[in-house]
């Protein structure tokens, strides 16, 4: 078994407008030193598979297929056998 | 300046209604071997600010009053002089 830990975040080209509304909301609380915020997805995939190349190769599919759009969102992981 | 790597995850005990969701779609997808799927939020927060035990502190804050319910959810944080 493996845990997949996925990092999934926009482009550094992509405006994140979500990040944007979030730093205004930041602001106001009075953090005037924050400067930028961005804001991804995380996900922990738990895989029922025998060996570390397999998984990796499974992680990356279902990044590629389902968990991110790459046309706007980079994603990277890491693999921990459990 | 720094920037804070915070991750928000849903609390163990609480049901992840939008990662059982996606488990579907992966199983739908072919992947039989995924056995659980939990979703997160991945945010990343430049600090400018002097010291490190400044943007730690600024960083607590700023998850605890606003980026994570902590009723339902837990969050870590790296910090990363930058």
């Amino acid at each position: 078994m493996f845990k997949a830990t996925i990092k999934i975040v926009l482009r550094p080209s992509i405006l994140d407008v979500q990040g944007k509304a979030v730093l205004h909301a930041v602001h106001d609380l009075g953090y005037a030193g924050a400067d930028q915020i961005r804001i991804g997805k995380h996900v922990e995939v738990i895989l029922n598979v025998a060996d570390k190349a397999e998984a990796h190769r499974q992680t990356d599919e279902i990044c590629k297929k389902l968990l991110a759009n790459t046309v706007m969102e980079d994603y990277t992981f890491t693999l921990e056998q459990i």
